[in-house]
């Protein structure tokens, strides 16, 4: 099995390479990227050592075709040109980039400010939200990996949606993130001096991934409504927990709900709920592929607060990828993912 | 004007003594401990260094009759008991902590879990909200200090709830704290290996704040519901945001909001409002009293986001307790307060 | 191959668990606490979730006589009591604990300020420092794991010491640690809000690493003689840097300096030596068992500068626990250790 | 009094401007900048709010020249270009960059790569290390304000080279700084992710503050030979920790050492000095002025270990660059400068 990433100068690059470089079943993990050319990748990221051979390469087609997957781990723009041509010659591709997640290419335009992928294309490609899509991602050739957000939001608001428990117009998101889902390009609002000792909210009702989250939601739910969600910019490096709120239709009792978040991920190794009156903290999944999700139910006000962490840089990109990458694969989908987070 | 600080060795207690040590009206400003007696200042604290006569002296209702003024900055139940006696000999008192905010007794005794302060005085008392409350203030004797999140809750909510703008039953807050609102009592909780490089949610839907929010709400509108409020640990030193979030009961223009804001707080030097589509981060207050807000409207969901930021040890505890203190003197109220925030 | 941790409820045995839950040769790893009894160890460490049957048991030297392998990551003394017993019935005992670090019981004494396990002990004791010492920890039947300061500080003093390079009184040590080698418990030098922004000095002249750095150092050359040691405490969980200093004896030049290193590591794995020019950080081993080293030779004042990093809770302690455990089961060192860092 | 600060985008211009803007004798401070023209300066720094008139100005020499001072907070080479001129026309220059700091040219040219400024000027310059020049400085027209660095190095070396008390040929320095002193420019070495629970090592013998250090130290013993000197990159904003060894040219006892630096600073109101066995963290002269320093003598080894701890922005920069403005005008030097850190 050889693969190759695409964009392995970024941290979910970087982290896909600990990832698949560790694999039991990859033989051998190369490295492109759409800006270096012939750089071993550990000058860019000493942290990998001298590894023979990984290499950076330039992205090109008829190199890539010769893989049996490929990952793209890119900035908008570049899967939703060059993935195309290598489904089309058969080579199994995995997004981690927003470029095939919303089936509207017309919303894409709006979000992203840019063209989107050709719509065929948009099409076929699968959503790789793991729990909630396994038969589909089993048959995929171009999987699209969710954002980090979207994975914690919709992991955690699932259930509750899915069984019409809450109010459809009554959904809030309030999500805080590391630092590290802003990328490894260097900018003011990602100055050490600038981001430490410091909470900052930012792209306020504006974020892309809103879209993302409403498409699934209504898949689940025709009658939900648009949502209010906000980001938070937290003094750390990885990590996002989401605080969701939402109106309970009927009054609830905390075991109900529990009971119904232990089915539904009873099957899903990398979901864990917490026992009642524990809610789960970013760092207790750190540098793992799992979501901790924490609930309860507030009598006075009648509100289900449901709180999801991941790792956004795992569970929110890299993990994730090799999750589906293992279940398109026919394989575990728990295969070469560390079974604890590193901690503290 | 000489002035005593009760708890000095607490963080609340330093940066009082910070304020008052460089106050221009204050003549002298002695420290008092419920635990230590008869130790420097500097051997709890070394950063003030070997100034002369800053010895902690233990709490003696005689010698405090003698002051001018007495800042509680103590745990739970220690100016309950000990404040009454003062003001009954004239001594303006200033308390930091929760003691007198409630004036429902019962109401105290169920979210702090210990019997209130005598009634009368919590009847006596005046809630320093110094932005909404000046007049009163300027007559106190018993001077009952906000807490750090429902300081930042309430001048950030005040303008949409006393107008009646968002709907009664709407009102969510999301809060997120730096970890000196947890005191310098260690714990397994603040351990820096805990707490850095993650983010917690704790006392969900059970802070004791809640009450003291939804008392002052209740004053400005008496349809107000109860509110859903959460807290959430920030890997920072200082600094409070609040996110909230309200339905509008009519649609609304964001420049009607701003004007809204600006208005209310025009004579509030302390209380600054961010331009359009601008929002304050908690470092661009730090060590400073304002408290900074900015807003937002989203007309796919008709809810109004308002963002407050404090520093949780200034406008969220001694910087407003100075506030206070100056206007019950009769002076300007920004007497001894920084003009800026410390950045970065 | 059972296996057990004695201290599982501390970091070092937290990560201990991390490891030895993972590695491809134990079946079963059981958890021991000298404190706690009968809780399953994710009331203390959620992070590991509801793994089965991981519950923590009382200390009984009857029941930990039936494993293979025990590890001790145990607070001062309690290894030096218990360990003896173990290795009389044939139990392999790895130690992380200081206890059977110092062959001279009186210099123990000294700097631990409590008494020594017993000689016959203390002089059975293999030190387990991999790199230099693998011959007789294949043999051992009690191994003591070294300080987390000693290893990255002998590491990289080994070969200016070891070919009398650098003049026998001129070593000086400066390290600079994360919080969490100072443990789980709380206390006031390890609470957020003091340690967070901050870099203090501590132990100056007396940390107890010193005398078991100056004793592997007078293994390799008998002139040897004090060296400065000074430690700091970085606002970071995790990593050590060591920046060395000593003067050559003759002049050098930066390759033959880079070249005696690289020989002398040429079969460890996890040693790894930077380029000329450039100098490893404490992340570029996070979470990894990797000791990387960087060399400067400065003309102007004849100083070689050696830069050792390594992760505290790995390298330093769990890391090269394993490490050894894998020699003296006859496995390939690298057994069950990551092979990459997690970064960022 | 007018003064304008040229620079004021960056950090040590806006601690400048936070002091200035607050210091009693100052009526007027306008800010300058070599890039941007026009913009308020809340534009770029939003936590000053918006003051009146705090406009940016284009660096204009005839408007420059009219006022009473002129504090340069520039990249290298700006003050070296345009200080003479105003300089000339009667303004008094206060420079916080490098280019006057070596009276040699030649020096600066290597160390710094770009060529010096005038000679006649860099003779006219005056070195503001403000408690070993105070007369000088009070005479002073172009002052040229000490790195940060050289201001926690020197002082704390100061009493022991003038003294001879220790080898000329043993001094080193193993320095530790917040990142904001590599400025507000954003760059991968800066990036949160990058930095935060990091430690790095950075420009190995060849920082351009070594020639400045070496500079003063040969001013106070012409015996005095090359440092070995040392810069590490800690994640935290503000702080600079200085630990320093030297060899002792006679066994010392720690109260020779604690009375000569108590008799050294007796005078100086921003040196504090440590009791026997205690030690200053930097977080304990955040927001300050004050150099407070600690003191060791190890009879084992001979040395002498000096830790002094500034705040880089402060008496690093923008603190001392106000003291030595102080003293230029003739008022005490503690004018305007707070009186106490800002803790936690």
């Amino acid at each position: 099995m050889k693969v190759a990433i695409i964009g392995a100068t970024g941290y979910s690059g970087a982290e896909l390479f600990r990832l698949l470089h560790g694999h039991p079943h990859v033989d051998r993990c190369d490295v492109y990227s759409s800006s270096q050319d012939g750089i071993h990748l550990s000058e860019s990221f000493p942290h990998i050592g001298d590894i023979d051979d990984v290499v950076l390469h330039k992205l090109d087609i008829e190199a890539l075709a010769k893989y049996d997957a490929v990952f793209f781990a890119t900035p908008p723009g570049v899967s939703g040109e060059w993935a195309p041509a290598l489904v089309d010659r058969g080579v199994k591709v995995i997004d981690l980039s927003g470029d095939f997640r919303l089936k509207d290419g017309a919303l894409y335009a709006q979000w992203y400010g840019r063209e989107a992928a050709p719509a065929a294309y948009l099409e076929r490609a699968v959503y790789g939200l793991t729990e909630w899509n396994r038969e589909a991602i089993r048959e995929a050739e171009l999987l699209s990996n969710p954002g980090c957000y979207p994975t914690a939001t919709l992991l955690g608001l699932a259930p509750l949606v899915r069984e019409g428990w809450v109010s459809e117009d009554s959904v809030i998101v309030d999500a805080k993130s590391g630092v590290s889902g802003a990328g490894r390009k260097a900018g003011l609002g990602t100055h050490f001096s600038e981001v430490n000792e410091n909470v900052k909210i930012y792209k306020v009702n504006t974020h892309q991934h809103i879209p993302e989250i409403e498409q699934m939601l209504g898949t689940w739910n025709e009658a939900m409504e648009p949502i209010t969600f906000s980001t938070h910019l937290i003094p750390m490096t990885r990590g996002i927990m989401a605080t969701m709120y939402a109106k309970a239709k009927q009054p609830l009792s905390l075991s109900d709900l529990l009971d119904l978040y232990k089915t539904s991920y009873e099957d899903s190794p990398f979901v864990r709920i917490r026992k009642p009156g524990q809610f789960p903290a970013t760092k207790e999944v750190y540098g793992s592929n799992y979501c901790d999700i924490g609930l309860a139910y507030d009598e006075r006000t009648g509100r289900v607060t449901v709180v999801a962490v991941i790792d956004n840089l795992m569970k929110g990109a890299a993990g994730q990828a090799v999750q589906n990458f293992n279940l398109m694969m026919g394989w575990d989908e728990a295969e070469g993912l560390p079974s604890l987070p590193i901690y503290p």
